[in-house]
Protein backbone atom coordinates (compact mmCIF):
# COMPACT_ATOMS: atom_id res chain seq x y z
CA UNK A 1 0.00 0.00 0.00
CA UNK A 2 2.46 2.39 0.72
CA UNK A 3 4.47 1.98 -2.59
CA UNK A 4 1.03 2.52 -3.96
CA UNK A 5 0.67 5.74 -2.45
CA UNK A 6 4.15 7.01 -3.11
CA UNK A 7 3.73 6.07 -7.09
CA UNK A 8 0.71 8.30 -7.26
CA UNK A 9 2.64 11.06 -5.67
CA UNK A 10 4.80 11.50 -8.50
CA UNK A 11 4.44 14.46 -11.00
CA UNK A 12 4.81 13.79 -15.01
CA UNK A 13 6.25 16.53 -16.43
CA UNK A 14 6.25 17.31 -20.13
CA UNK A 15 8.83 19.61 -21.47
CA UNK A 16 9.00 20.88 -25.16
CA UNK A 17 12.92 21.31 -26.26
CA UNK A 18 14.94 23.52 -28.75
CA UNK A 19 18.36 23.03 -28.85
CA UNK A 20 21.64 23.78 -31.27
CA UNK A 21 23.14 20.06 -31.76
CA UNK A 22 26.91 20.79 -33.04
CA UNK A 23 28.27 20.65 -29.65
CA UNK A 24 26.57 17.02 -28.55
CA UNK A 25 26.54 13.75 -29.17
CA UNK A 26 23.20 13.66 -29.80
CA UNK A 27 20.39 13.49 -27.09
CA UNK A 28 20.43 10.32 -25.39
CA UNK A 29 23.02 8.81 -22.77
CA UNK A 30 24.81 5.41 -23.88
CA UNK A 31 27.43 3.21 -22.88
CA UNK A 32 30.07 5.70 -22.43
CA UNK A 33 28.73 8.40 -24.63
CA UNK A 34 29.52 12.14 -23.04
CA UNK A 35 28.50 15.46 -23.49
CA UNK A 36 24.54 14.36 -24.67
CA UNK A 37 21.90 16.68 -23.60
CA UNK A 38 19.82 14.00 -21.58
CA UNK A 39 22.66 14.41 -19.34
CA UNK A 40 22.81 18.15 -19.27
CA UNK A 41 19.17 17.97 -18.07
CA UNK A 42 19.58 14.79 -15.74
CA UNK A 43 22.28 17.05 -14.51
CA UNK A 44 19.73 19.82 -13.91
CA UNK A 45 17.28 17.67 -12.27
CA UNK A 46 19.59 15.96 -9.72
CA UNK A 47 20.75 19.18 -8.37
CA UNK A 48 17.52 20.72 -8.36
CA UNK A 49 15.37 17.69 -6.87
CA UNK A 50 18.09 15.48 -4.68
CA UNK A 51 16.18 12.59 -7.08
CA UNK A 52 17.83 10.47 -9.00
CA UNK A 53 15.52 11.63 -12.29
CA UNK A 54 15.47 9.86 -15.96
CA UNK A 55 14.54 11.82 -18.88
CA UNK A 56 12.82 10.83 -21.98
CA UNK A 57 12.63 12.23 -25.31
CA UNK A 58 10.15 11.29 -28.06
CA UNK A 59 13.59 9.57 -29.75
CA UNK A 60 17.25 10.17 -29.54
CA UNK A 61 18.44 12.27 -32.37
CA UNK A 62 22.26 11.53 -33.08
CA UNK A 63 24.93 13.90 -32.66
CA UNK A 64 24.75 17.26 -34.36
CA UNK A 65 21.26 16.98 -34.98
CA UNK A 66 19.23 20.13 -34.37
CA UNK A 67 15.81 20.39 -32.94
CA UNK A 68 12.59 22.97 -32.57
CA UNK A 69 10.52 20.91 -30.89
CA UNK A 70 11.81 17.69 -28.78
CA UNK A 71 9.19 16.58 -26.21
CA UNK A 72 10.65 15.18 -22.88
CA UNK A 73 9.21 13.77 -19.44
CA UNK A 74 10.12 13.21 -16.46
CA UNK A 75 8.69 12.08 -12.69
CA UNK A 76 9.77 13.19 -9.64
CA UNK A 77 7.95 13.16 -6.06
CA UNK A 78 8.83 17.00 -5.90
CA UNK A 79 5.71 19.34 -6.71
CA UNK A 80 7.13 22.44 -8.83
CA UNK A 81 5.16 25.30 -10.50
CA UNK A 82 5.78 24.62 -14.44
CA UNK A 83 6.55 28.30 -14.90
CA UNK A 84 9.48 28.09 -12.00
CA UNK A 85 10.81 24.59 -13.66
CA UNK A 86 11.03 26.37 -17.15
CA UNK A 87 12.69 29.39 -15.58
CA UNK A 88 15.54 26.89 -13.54
CA UNK A 89 15.90 24.51 -16.81
CA UNK A 90 16.88 27.84 -18.82
CA UNK A 91 18.78 29.36 -15.93
CA UNK A 92 21.38 26.37 -16.03
CA UNK A 93 21.06 25.22 -19.29
CA UNK A 94 23.41 26.51 -22.19
CA UNK A 95 22.91 28.71 -24.31
CA UNK A 96 22.30 26.09 -27.21
CA UNK A 97 19.64 24.36 -25.33
CA UNK A 98 16.37 26.14 -24.26
CA UNK A 99 13.38 24.81 -22.15
CA UNK A 100 10.27 26.21 -24.55
CA UNK A 101 7.31 24.79 -21.92
CA UNK A 102 6.70 22.87 -19.12
CA UNK A 103 2.99 20.97 -18.41
CA UNK A 104 2.24 18.56 -16.23
CA UNK A 105 1.15 15.42 -17.98
CA UNK A 106 -0.80 12.45 -17.07
CA UNK A 107 0.91 9.55 -15.10
CA UNK A 108 1.13 7.42 -18.44
CA UNK A 109 2.41 10.31 -20.65
CA UNK A 110 5.48 8.90 -21.93
CA UNK A 111 7.36 10.77 -24.79
CA UNK A 112 8.61 7.94 -26.56
CA UNK A 113 6.08 5.20 -25.79
CA UNK A 114 3.35 7.76 -26.98
CA UNK A 115 4.88 9.51 -29.77
CA UNK A 116 2.63 9.10 -33.11
CA UNK A 117 4.40 11.04 -35.53
CA UNK A 118 6.90 13.16 -35.86
CA UNK A 119 8.26 16.02 -38.48
CA UNK A 120 11.97 16.57 -39.21
CA UNK A 121 13.21 19.37 -41.88
CA UNK A 122 16.37 18.55 -43.55
CA UNK A 123 17.80 21.55 -45.52
CA UNK A 124 20.24 21.83 -48.54
CA UNK A 125 22.07 24.86 -49.35
CA UNK A 126 22.09 24.33 -53.39
CA UNK A 127 24.17 25.62 -56.39
CA UNK A 128 25.01 28.87 -54.88
CA UNK A 129 26.25 29.97 -51.52
CA UNK A 130 24.24 30.01 -48.77
CA UNK A 131 22.75 32.69 -46.67
CA UNK A 132 25.71 33.57 -43.85
CA UNK A 133 22.90 33.34 -41.58
CA UNK A 134 21.68 30.15 -42.28
CA UNK A 135 24.81 28.05 -43.70
CA UNK A 136 25.64 26.35 -40.80
CA UNK A 137 22.35 24.54 -40.42
CA UNK A 138 22.50 23.46 -44.14
CA UNK A 139 24.78 21.35 -45.91
CA UNK A 140 26.10 22.13 -48.69
CA UNK A 141 25.73 20.69 -52.40
CA UNK A 142 27.28 22.74 -55.14
CA UNK A 143 25.74 20.60 -57.95
CA UNK A 144 22.28 21.91 -59.01
CA UNK A 145 20.01 19.60 -57.70
CA UNK A 146 16.65 18.98 -60.26
CA UNK A 147 13.83 20.03 -57.60
CA UNK A 148 11.10 19.12 -59.35
CA UNK A 149 12.76 15.44 -60.21
CA UNK A 150 12.89 15.73 -55.99
CA UNK A 151 9.39 16.38 -55.65
CA UNK A 152 8.09 13.54 -57.95
CA UNK A 153 10.35 11.05 -56.12
CA UNK A 154 8.85 11.95 -52.88
CA UNK A 155 5.65 11.08 -53.78
CA UNK A 156 6.81 7.45 -53.52
CA UNK A 157 7.51 7.67 -50.55
CA UNK A 158 3.88 8.35 -49.42
CA UNK A 159 1.82 5.61 -47.42
CA UNK A 160 3.02 2.49 -45.60
CA UNK A 161 5.91 0.75 -46.83
CA UNK A 162 8.72 -0.85 -45.40
CA UNK A 163 11.75 1.27 -44.95
CA UNK A 164 14.52 -1.51 -43.94
CA UNK A 165 16.66 0.01 -47.21
CA UNK A 166 16.46 3.61 -45.58
CA UNK A 167 17.99 2.25 -42.18
CA UNK A 168 21.39 2.44 -40.90
CA UNK A 169 20.71 -0.32 -38.16
CA UNK A 170 21.25 -3.70 -40.02
CA UNK A 171 20.36 -5.37 -36.74
CA UNK A 172 17.29 -3.92 -36.04
CA UNK A 173 14.63 -6.57 -35.31
CA UNK A 174 11.84 -4.79 -34.83
CA UNK A 175 9.11 -3.56 -37.71
CA UNK A 176 10.72 -1.37 -40.16
CA UNK A 177 7.26 -0.85 -41.43
CA UNK A 178 6.68 2.77 -41.35
CA UNK A 179 4.00 5.13 -42.60
CA UNK A 180 5.09 8.70 -44.10
CA UNK A 181 1.87 11.30 -43.96
CA UNK A 182 3.46 13.72 -46.32
CA UNK A 183 6.76 15.39 -47.92
CA UNK A 184 7.03 18.85 -48.43
CA UNK A 185 9.70 20.34 -50.59
CA UNK A 186 10.55 24.00 -50.99
CA UNK A 187 13.02 26.17 -52.19
CA UNK A 188 13.82 29.46 -50.62
CA UNK A 189 16.59 31.92 -51.41
CA UNK A 190 18.68 28.92 -52.79
CA UNK A 191 18.16 26.61 -49.79
CA UNK A 192 15.91 23.85 -50.45
CA UNK A 193 14.11 22.44 -47.15
CA UNK A 194 12.67 18.88 -47.36
CA UNK A 195 9.86 18.24 -44.59
CA UNK A 196 9.14 14.80 -43.78
CA UNK A 197 5.76 13.90 -41.85
CA UNK A 198 5.86 10.44 -40.62
CA UNK A 199 4.10 7.88 -37.26
CA UNK A 200 7.58 6.78 -37.30
CA UNK A 201 11.24 6.49 -38.49
CA UNK A 202 13.90 4.28 -38.28
CA UNK A 203 17.90 4.63 -37.61
CA UNK A 204 18.95 7.14 -40.15
CA UNK A 205 15.92 7.05 -41.90
CA UNK A 206 15.05 10.89 -42.44
CA UNK A 207 19.31 11.64 -43.68
CA UNK A 208 18.80 8.31 -45.92
CA UNK A 209 15.37 9.30 -47.48
CA UNK A 210 17.22 12.61 -48.27
CA UNK A 211 20.38 11.52 -49.53
CA UNK A 212 18.18 8.92 -51.95
CA UNK A 213 16.27 12.12 -53.01
CA UNK A 214 19.46 14.27 -53.57
CA UNK A 215 20.46 11.35 -56.09
CA UNK A 216 17.67 12.26 -57.84
CA UNK A 217 18.19 15.54 -57.99
CA UNK A 218 21.42 14.72 -59.63
CA UNK A 219 20.57 12.14 -61.88
CA UNK A 220 21.77 9.08 -60.59
CA UNK A 221 18.64 7.67 -59.35
CA UNK A 222 15.24 8.33 -61.36
CA UNK A 223 11.74 8.68 -59.45
CA UNK A 224 10.66 5.82 -60.37
CA UNK A 225 13.65 3.68 -58.68
CA UNK A 226 12.02 4.43 -55.60
CA UNK A 227 9.88 1.65 -55.12
CA UNK A 228 12.48 -0.65 -56.50
CA UNK A 229 14.65 0.72 -53.21
CA UNK A 230 12.01 0.44 -51.01
CA UNK A 231 10.75 -3.24 -52.08
CA UNK A 232 14.64 -4.53 -52.39
CA UNK A 233 14.95 -3.91 -48.57
CA UNK A 234 18.61 -3.14 -49.50
CA UNK A 235 20.40 -0.48 -47.66
CA UNK A 236 23.10 -0.16 -50.68
CA UNK A 237 20.59 0.55 -53.15
CA UNK A 238 19.11 3.70 -51.40
CA UNK A 239 21.45 6.73 -51.27
CA UNK A 240 23.90 8.04 -49.00
CA UNK A 241 23.45 9.35 -45.24
CA UNK A 242 23.21 13.07 -45.34
CA UNK A 243 25.21 14.98 -42.92
CA UNK A 244 23.90 15.45 -39.67
CA UNK A 245 23.80 19.22 -39.37
CA UNK A 246 21.55 19.92 -42.02
CA UNK A 247 18.64 18.13 -40.04
CA UNK A 248 16.77 19.62 -37.20
CA UNK A 249 13.16 17.65 -35.32
CA UNK A 250 10.55 20.04 -35.43
CA UNK A 251 7.38 18.65 -33.97
CA UNK A 252 6.14 15.79 -32.10
CA UNK A 253 2.81 15.02 -31.87
CA UNK A 254 0.64 12.80 -29.70
CA UNK B 1 44.21 62.57 -73.94
CA UNK B 2 45.13 59.34 -73.06
CA UNK B 3 45.05 59.35 -69.67
CA UNK B 4 41.04 60.38 -70.18
CA UNK B 5 40.70 57.56 -72.63
CA UNK B 6 42.10 55.53 -69.56
CA UNK B 7 39.66 56.55 -67.56
CA UNK B 8 37.10 56.56 -69.12
CA UNK B 9 37.80 53.15 -69.70
CA UNK B 10 36.92 51.65 -66.59
CA UNK B 11 33.94 49.62 -65.50
CA UNK B 12 32.85 50.61 -61.87
CA UNK B 13 31.04 47.79 -59.76
CA UNK B 14 28.28 48.37 -57.59
CA UNK B 15 27.77 44.99 -55.11
CA UNK B 16 25.18 43.66 -52.57
CA UNK B 17 27.06 41.82 -49.34
CA UNK B 18 25.86 40.00 -46.30
CA UNK B 19 27.99 39.08 -43.28
CA UNK B 20 27.90 37.51 -40.06
CA UNK B 21 30.27 40.31 -38.05
CA UNK B 22 31.66 38.16 -35.36
CA UNK B 23 35.11 37.46 -36.56
CA UNK B 24 36.06 40.66 -38.30
CA UNK B 25 37.11 44.31 -36.73
CA UNK B 26 34.53 45.94 -39.05
CA UNK B 27 34.49 46.67 -42.55
CA UNK B 28 36.90 48.80 -42.79
CA UNK B 29 40.63 48.75 -43.42
CA UNK B 30 42.39 51.72 -40.72
CA UNK B 31 45.96 52.17 -39.35
CA UNK B 32 47.09 48.82 -38.44
CA UNK B 33 43.55 47.21 -38.03
CA UNK B 34 43.86 43.63 -39.44
CA UNK B 35 41.24 41.52 -40.27
CA UNK B 36 38.69 43.50 -41.89
CA UNK B 37 35.90 42.76 -44.34
CA UNK B 38 37.22 45.12 -46.74
CA UNK B 39 40.55 43.47 -46.60
CA UNK B 40 39.10 40.38 -47.99
CA UNK B 41 37.49 42.08 -50.77
CA UNK B 42 40.37 43.90 -52.02
CA UNK B 43 43.06 40.64 -51.51
CA UNK B 44 40.13 38.86 -53.70
CA UNK B 45 40.43 41.52 -56.45
CA UNK B 46 43.76 42.33 -56.32
CA UNK B 47 44.46 38.08 -57.68
CA UNK B 48 41.72 38.43 -60.09
CA UNK B 49 42.54 41.79 -61.59
CA UNK B 50 46.30 42.68 -60.75
CA UNK B 51 45.28 45.49 -60.07
CA UNK B 52 45.50 47.46 -56.79
CA UNK B 53 41.86 48.26 -56.35
CA UNK B 54 40.26 49.63 -53.23
CA UNK B 55 36.41 49.02 -52.38
CA UNK B 56 34.28 51.39 -50.86
CA UNK B 57 31.30 50.87 -48.88
CA UNK B 58 28.72 52.68 -47.90
CA UNK B 59 29.96 53.12 -43.98
CA UNK B 60 32.29 50.99 -41.67
CA UNK B 61 30.41 49.00 -40.04
CA UNK B 62 31.90 48.81 -36.23
CA UNK B 63 34.19 45.03 -35.69
CA UNK B 64 31.11 42.64 -34.39
CA UNK B 65 28.40 44.43 -35.95
CA UNK B 66 26.64 42.21 -38.95
CA UNK B 67 25.47 43.18 -42.48
CA UNK B 68 21.76 42.18 -44.42
CA UNK B 69 22.33 44.80 -47.23
CA UNK B 70 25.70 46.20 -47.26
CA UNK B 71 26.42 47.96 -50.57
CA UNK B 72 30.04 48.78 -51.64
CA UNK B 73 31.83 49.63 -55.39
CA UNK B 74 35.33 49.68 -56.92
CA UNK B 75 36.59 50.01 -60.19
CA UNK B 76 38.43 47.90 -62.01
CA UNK B 77 39.96 48.11 -65.55
CA UNK B 78 38.89 44.88 -66.78
CA UNK B 79 35.26 43.88 -68.16
CA UNK B 80 33.64 41.00 -65.65
CA UNK B 81 30.00 40.12 -66.42
CA UNK B 82 28.38 40.20 -63.08
CA UNK B 83 27.45 36.97 -62.47
CA UNK B 84 31.10 35.54 -63.11
CA UNK B 85 32.33 38.65 -60.41
CA UNK B 86 29.79 37.27 -57.97
CA UNK B 87 30.63 33.65 -58.15
CA UNK B 88 33.92 34.56 -58.42
CA UNK B 89 33.81 36.47 -54.51
CA UNK B 90 31.84 33.73 -53.68
CA UNK B 91 34.37 31.10 -53.75
CA UNK B 92 36.95 33.11 -52.25
CA UNK B 93 34.90 34.93 -49.67
CA UNK B 94 34.63 32.85 -46.41
CA UNK B 95 31.53 31.38 -45.02
CA UNK B 96 30.99 34.34 -42.93
CA UNK B 97 30.72 37.05 -46.19
CA UNK B 98 28.35 36.24 -48.43
CA UNK B 99 28.02 38.60 -52.23
CA UNK B 100 24.28 38.65 -53.05
CA UNK B 101 24.23 41.14 -56.08
CA UNK B 102 26.76 42.38 -58.55
CA UNK B 103 25.75 45.05 -60.99
CA UNK B 104 28.17 47.80 -63.03
CA UNK B 105 26.63 51.46 -62.05
CA UNK B 106 27.29 54.59 -63.83
CA UNK B 107 30.99 56.20 -63.34
CA UNK B 108 29.56 58.67 -61.07
CA UNK B 109 28.02 56.09 -58.47
CA UNK B 110 30.12 56.14 -55.36
CA UNK B 111 28.32 53.55 -52.35
CA UNK B 112 29.03 56.11 -49.36
CA UNK B 113 29.17 59.46 -50.93
CA UNK B 114 25.67 58.95 -52.78
CA UNK B 115 23.86 56.82 -50.25
CA UNK B 116 20.70 58.68 -49.09
CA UNK B 117 19.13 57.00 -46.44
CA UNK B 118 20.21 53.60 -44.53
CA UNK B 119 18.11 50.88 -42.28
CA UNK B 120 19.46 49.42 -39.51
CA UNK B 121 18.31 46.58 -37.11
CA UNK B 122 19.04 46.28 -33.06
CA UNK B 123 17.77 43.27 -31.50
CA UNK B 124 17.25 42.48 -28.10
CA UNK B 125 16.70 38.80 -26.06
CA UNK B 126 14.32 39.98 -23.39
CA UNK B 127 13.33 38.54 -20.29
CA UNK B 128 13.37 35.24 -21.31
CA UNK B 129 16.42 33.25 -22.91
CA UNK B 130 16.48 33.56 -26.04
CA UNK B 131 15.89 31.07 -29.35
CA UNK B 132 18.95 28.80 -29.51
CA UNK B 133 18.64 29.69 -33.29
CA UNK B 134 18.92 33.68 -32.36
CA UNK B 135 21.09 34.50 -29.34
CA UNK B 136 23.86 35.17 -31.10
CA UNK B 137 22.54 38.09 -32.85
CA UNK B 138 20.95 39.39 -30.17
CA UNK B 139 21.82 41.38 -26.96
CA UNK B 140 20.62 39.54 -23.55
CA UNK B 141 18.68 41.70 -21.05
CA UNK B 142 17.37 39.91 -18.25
CA UNK B 143 15.28 42.43 -16.50
CA UNK B 144 12.01 42.95 -18.22
CA UNK B 145 11.45 46.41 -20.31
CA UNK B 146 8.30 48.14 -21.15
CA UNK B 147 8.26 48.49 -24.66
CA UNK B 148 5.00 50.46 -24.94
CA UNK B 149 7.41 53.46 -23.10
CA UNK B 150 10.28 52.47 -25.82
CA UNK B 151 8.02 52.85 -28.82
CA UNK B 152 6.49 55.83 -27.19
CA UNK B 153 9.75 57.52 -26.69
CA UNK B 154 11.39 56.36 -30.12
CA UNK B 155 8.65 58.71 -31.38
CA UNK B 156 10.42 61.70 -30.00
CA UNK B 157 13.52 60.97 -32.51
CA UNK B 158 11.58 61.00 -35.59
CA UNK B 159 13.06 63.91 -37.67
CA UNK B 160 15.50 66.01 -38.03
CA UNK B 161 17.62 66.69 -35.17
CA UNK B 162 21.20 67.32 -33.92
CA UNK B 163 22.65 64.08 -32.44
CA UNK B 164 25.66 65.11 -31.13
CA UNK B 165 24.49 63.44 -27.62
CA UNK B 166 24.17 60.51 -29.60
CA UNK B 167 27.59 59.87 -31.03
CA UNK B 168 30.62 58.27 -29.63
CA UNK B 169 33.24 60.54 -31.49
CA UNK B 170 33.52 63.73 -29.45
CA UNK B 171 36.05 65.44 -31.92
CA UNK B 172 33.53 64.90 -34.83
CA UNK B 173 33.71 68.71 -36.43
CA UNK B 174 31.26 67.65 -39.75
CA UNK B 175 27.43 68.55 -38.94
CA UNK B 176 25.90 66.14 -36.93
CA UNK B 177 22.74 66.86 -37.82
CA UNK B 178 20.35 63.97 -38.85
CA UNK B 179 17.02 63.03 -40.08
CA UNK B 180 15.14 59.78 -38.54
CA UNK B 181 12.32 58.90 -40.83
CA UNK B 182 11.08 56.17 -38.99
CA UNK B 183 11.59 53.55 -36.10
CA UNK B 184 9.94 50.38 -35.99
CA UNK B 185 9.83 48.47 -32.78
CA UNK B 186 8.08 45.02 -32.68
CA UNK B 187 8.34 41.75 -30.35
CA UNK B 188 8.41 38.38 -31.78
CA UNK B 189 8.59 35.70 -29.02
CA UNK B 190 10.97 37.02 -26.60
CA UNK B 191 13.31 39.07 -29.50
CA UNK B 192 12.65 42.72 -29.60
CA UNK B 193 13.48 44.28 -32.59
CA UNK B 194 14.81 47.65 -33.34
CA UNK B 195 14.65 48.94 -36.70
CA UNK B 196 15.90 52.52 -37.74
CA UNK B 197 15.56 54.41 -40.74
CA UNK B 198 17.39 57.70 -41.46
CA UNK B 199 19.84 59.59 -43.90
CA UNK B 200 22.70 58.77 -41.84
CA UNK B 201 24.10 57.93 -38.34
CA UNK B 202 27.00 59.15 -37.07
CA UNK B 203 29.75 57.22 -34.86
CA UNK B 204 27.84 54.46 -32.87
CA UNK B 205 24.27 56.39 -33.26
CA UNK B 206 21.96 53.89 -33.33
CA UNK B 207 23.92 51.71 -30.49
CA UNK B 208 23.56 54.59 -28.43
CA UNK B 209 19.97 55.40 -29.29
CA UNK B 210 19.25 51.93 -28.40
CA UNK B 211 20.90 52.12 -25.52
CA UNK B 212 18.98 55.29 -24.40
CA UNK B 213 15.46 53.38 -25.43
CA UNK B 214 16.60 50.50 -23.64
CA UNK B 215 16.86 53.03 -20.05
CA UNK B 216 13.06 53.94 -21.08
CA UNK B 217 12.12 50.67 -21.14
CA UNK B 218 14.09 50.12 -17.72
CA UNK B 219 11.96 53.01 -16.58
CA UNK B 220 15.47 54.73 -15.59
CA UNK B 221 14.78 57.70 -18.22
CA UNK B 222 10.95 58.65 -19.66
CA UNK B 223 10.14 59.40 -22.96
CA UNK B 224 9.91 62.83 -22.60
CA UNK B 225 13.83 63.10 -21.54
CA UNK B 226 14.89 62.52 -24.90
CA UNK B 227 14.05 65.99 -26.44
CA UNK B 228 15.97 67.28 -23.35
CA UNK B 229 18.88 64.82 -24.25
CA UNK B 230 18.91 65.59 -27.98
CA UNK B 231 18.86 69.62 -26.42
CA UNK B 232 21.71 69.33 -24.53
CA UNK B 233 23.78 67.55 -27.15
CA UNK B 234 26.19 65.96 -24.52
CA UNK B 235 27.25 62.17 -24.75
CA UNK B 236 27.14 62.08 -21.32
CA UNK B 237 23.17 62.49 -20.95
CA UNK B 238 22.28 59.25 -23.40
CA UNK B 239 22.13 55.80 -22.70
CA UNK B 240 24.56 53.35 -23.05
CA UNK B 241 26.40 52.35 -26.37
CA UNK B 242 24.49 49.02 -26.83
CA UNK B 243 26.86 45.98 -27.38
CA UNK B 244 28.06 45.03 -31.33
CA UNK B 245 26.50 41.60 -31.68
CA UNK B 246 22.95 43.08 -31.93
CA UNK B 247 23.30 45.05 -34.63
CA UNK B 248 23.17 44.14 -38.19
CA UNK B 249 22.97 46.70 -41.29
CA UNK B 250 19.58 45.93 -42.97
CA UNK B 251 19.23 48.11 -46.10
CA UNK B 252 21.73 51.41 -47.97
CA UNK B 253 19.34 53.10 -50.30
CA UNK B 254 21.07 55.62 -53.50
Amino acid sequence: MLKYTEERKLNNYKILIEYVGFKYNGWQKQGNTKNTIQEKFENILSELTGENIEIHASGRTDAGVHAKGQVANFKTNKDYPCDYLKNYFNKYLPDDVRVLSVEKASDRFHARLNAKAKTYEYKIANAEKPSVFEHKFCTYIEEKLDVSKMIKASEKFLGTHDFKAFCSNKRYKKSTVREIYDIDISVNDNIISVKIHGNGFLYNMVRIMVGTLVEVGLGKLKPEDIPEILKSKDREKAGYTMPPQGLALIKVEY
